[in-house]
């Protein structure tokens, strides 16, 4: 039932091994290669992940586009930068990519200039690569050629905005996104702030105002709105190892009733696979979506503050990252888009 | 050099076992007795509280006023609703109190009934007892007969936000607190919020918009700015066991300039000795305060949404409870003001 | 494809939602319903278990044997002595059953009693129960009508020890078995010793040479060594939700020849889906097994100390419970045995 | 009252962080400098210790030998290897020393080339320094010139089996250490092995029966017992910042009388400070210990399996390095034992 094959680039990393974990049971794509850079390469898949010892029994293989013209689909999980490299190459030996780096989220080369502090090495990508965030782009993304993944704060900020500002019920220049993640989507390079003992038992905020998604997410939040929209966003770590939130606050504007906020995300995610709007007497957590694509949204409208209030939590690396990958593989190339993508969280 | 004696009424919880720790280094306050409520009392100190074994080779006695006409001052660390209670008999024994519950802290018993959903049991209270943030009240707090000690989050958004109030500076109706606390905040009692399994690896929120702290902070907040002021508070609970950060998002008005914000800042708590204002380049961490009775502060600006950014860490426990508890003893009784509180943080 | 129907009596606890993880995407196996005792019969899945909310929107049911007429199996995830008074009623409605308790591990009413502090219920289930590691009794287990799911301390243990004892190559009489278990092992009950600000950041023994476990692992080691075994079995809480490790020594009989070691274990498990002997330069990490039912062993001599050393690693929800009752489930029906059965942990 | 100025080389580390935080408070000893290596010099103290801010505003000094002149004593937190080669230019510059690196603990050269790697640099240092444990070693240690300040593993072990060895009451050659630590034992450099996403929820033993601490703890056993000791020492890492714990097996001679066990112990600590002897009743936990020099023990006779069971926990970098190393001043300067060590535990 295998119908397609594909090669996972940048494997060795986080978003790399939960590609694989996903890929491994999904019915309908194979597995035909791994490749990583330099620190990896030639060594066996066990030896860098003990997970997958006596499952995947292989070597990483040395970066290659040569190789994709084995494969259906490729995969990018490279970091940004080394990622816009390679979707020529890989595009040119014939495959789709699907590229979980940022190298093609934002469409304004000028924007990844200020952002990324460097010049885009292949800036015709950002025009052709479809966002791949399927709530919102499902039909640009069917038969696409080329995906841009989009980030693990940007899905969950945009999941949780989208219905206000497609309804243009809020403010566009009063939204604060205060939003906490887990340490694993620093990624597995080893840095100060990602030493055990330095954030075990620790919380901080990082790059407040500064953070690089938050022109991805100013960008499609100002498309779903027909306007340009700027967001305040604080990021935070948190002493946990996979779990992403993002408490969002708005200002409604004239077209805002309070008693249709529930019914507005229903009914805007109604056939979501993914995206569950919780009742009235629910908050979500991260626990409850630990390992699987769902992303869980709660909505509120506090009128001593004059404040909507909308709360949701993703897997930062699956809906945030691999899942959504393997989401955007399915419509891709027209699976069921639920497929190999688990529905029930590791809990507790 | 011990000069006064003083009593811990409610010692086997989290406060009081934190009072204990900094009173047994204290220079100048020796301990007379600690007394509990129903559950606890008669055992030995060390069954309880295994870190106290061979310090404290004494039982936990009943609650008994009378008790209190051998000390200089009783520590209340009840639950709200049976603190209140106490402080008549025990003030009438001859004690100067310290309340660590919420019984004393809202000015107003129709607040009070609002949020606590009971009746006041002694409303006079309310009128004498002495908002204890050292920071706003030094001078009332000195020689008080009854300190009401603040919440853990009124302490750090109140020490956010009181610059910019004082001065007029902030919008006051658009005043986002994003608060995250570790989870003995919730204190000792067993629930399954915080059995272990349950809430490690876990970020969710709770009462959003509807925790009883937000009126505790809007009353301080309303006094410093000389007018009414909401604000949406948003607790989130966090999987570690000490540590509290308020991300706190406002709006300038006319007042605000740009260039004078870290020196309002700085002038503000120039003479603090527990809050310290972080550089323009630093950004404040829970686990640099773990032990201690600090707060943290960095503020900035963002020009791009228009919003005034305060970051504050304390832990939830010591500057947000029990720490605060003993700067208010030294102040009321004179002494030194950082006497028996250690400066420096458990680290890592 | 679904061919068989299975109920879960105790679905509400940590081995029931695990079991519903497992199930829900089994290809053989439907599940019928989930009953629970009192506390939440009636309440929907999704009110207990956050992460099965838009998954399985249903409630519980009361315990009711006569529903069992409707199933194939049914997995008994009760409290010991609760169990083994459902066993009858469950088998006589026409349902095999696979008991995730204690009540019919132990073959001797005596040892029970000793043990568990009561008498059993129902003694000559014991007699027919089918002691469930399929590593040992795959044969014993095909077709059995009432499988005794084992401990999670007793799975890893007699994993590790069995090459060993099964070969005469280690002294019956000098076996220390160090465990450490991660704290969803103690349930979902609500205990100050699961409470979170008491257990994280915590490392404790409890009950050493004293655990229940102890007396299951000796039944079977001396099964296997064919005469009586007695071990000296620590337990350990560990900080963190999932994963159990068994550190083993023991001192070789004349019959140990070092260089063999490797082999034995090699060949001992070679054609068990689910044990995976590490070679000599690998070490087990309970993270490599996370939500699968895994278990990996490594072996080594330690001349200078002439101590054999066994460490193997399990997740105890998955191999150590509920996994391994779904792996007895295929062993009872006839399915392939690693159907349902993930091979690759979350990680990280 | 502060009496002596003390340096600290290598102070950019846990340990040198620990020692700043217990000499912070110390009655008799006044910090006079600290020095780092490369990585660090010239650094101020609060950009590489944040919860330093505020408390100490100097930088850390190149490592610089001559300053020894103006200082009593300077504590070495070197890395081994580095610090052999510091010992003699602070000796002669007129400072004592108390090194807490593994270079000076090991009596024979021989064993230090083995278990090292390398040859020692100054083997006359070996002959000369004192083994910092005041408890089997205090009147050596008063007034020395160079104390090795023992390991965080041979500490607890040592302690741990005292009392049995010095009695003759176990065998020598059945003695097994299942060891666990936290994960700030192995310090602040970056390591796959202690990137929070990999050891965070994770538990796994490592060099079983081949850690250098292993001939550290059979040299002090073996001069405790008279004869050659072996002992299979196997350390695992626990995820926790802070927090050791001994589990000892051993095997009785015939000189072991059960009823004595307990009075033994206490017989043996009875006038220790640091060292507490729990009651029958009673384990020890590492959260009791967290942030103080006190060791817990506890000791059990399992007569099923004819083994002595010894439990101890210390916190890693207090009682096993920091705190030992005040400890240790305080005995060579003929201190209070106790002065500027904490008594009670951060709990929780």
């Amino acid at each position: 039932m295998k119908t397609i094959r594909v090669g996972i680039a940048g494997a060795a990393g986080y978003t790399g091994c939960e590609l694989i974990r996903l890929l491994e049971t999904h019915p309908r794509a194979e597995i035909a290669w791994l490749m990583t850079g330099e620190t990896h390469r030639g060594k066996l898949v066990g030896e860098v992940f003990p997970q997958l010892r006596g499952v995947r029994d292989e070597v990483f293989l040395a970066l290659d586009p040569a190789a994709a013209a084995g494969v259906d689909l490729v995969f990018l999980a490279m970091p940004h930068g080394l990622a816009a490299a390679l979707i020529g190459p890989f595009r040119r030996a014939g495959a789709r990519v699907i590229d979980l780096s940022a190298d093609c989220r934002l469409k304004d080369p000028a924007v990844y200039r200020q952002w990324y502090d460097r010049e885009h090495d292949a800036p015709a990508l950002l025009a052709e690569a479809v966002y791949g965030l399927p709530e919102l782009y499902r039909k640009h993304l069917a038969g696409a050629g080329l995906v841009a993944n989009p980030g693990c704060y940007p899905t969950v900020s945009i999941l949780c905005l989208a219905p206000l500002l497609a309804e243009g019920q809020v403010s566009t220049d009063a939204i604060v996104i205060d939003a906490k993640s887990g340490v694993s989507g620093a990624g597995r390079g080893l840095t100060p702030g990602t030493h055990y003992a330095e954030c075990n038992e620790d919380l901080l905020a990082y790059k407040p105002a500064g953070h690089r998604h938050m022109p991805e997410i100013e960008q499609e939040l100002s498309l779903l709105a027909g306007e340009a929209v700027s967001v305040c966003f604080v990021p935070h770590l948190v002493p946990m190892t996979r779990g992403m939130m993002a408490t969002v606050y708005c200002r409604p504007t004239g077209r805002f009733r309070v008693p249709g906020l529930q019914e507005l995300y229903e009914d805007f995610y109604r056939n979501e696979p993914f995206v569950h709007v919780l009742g009235p007497g629910e908050l979500p957590r991260t626990k409850a979506v630990c390992g699987t694509n769902r992303c869980l949204i709660a909505v509120r409208y506090d009128p001593r503050s004059g404040t909507i209030l909308v709360l949701g939590v993703i897997d930062n690396l699956v809906k945030g990252a691999s899942g959504q990958a393997v989401q955007n593989m399915n419509v891709v190339f027209g699976f069921p888009e639920t497929e190999g993508l688990p529905a029930v969280a590791l809990y507790p």
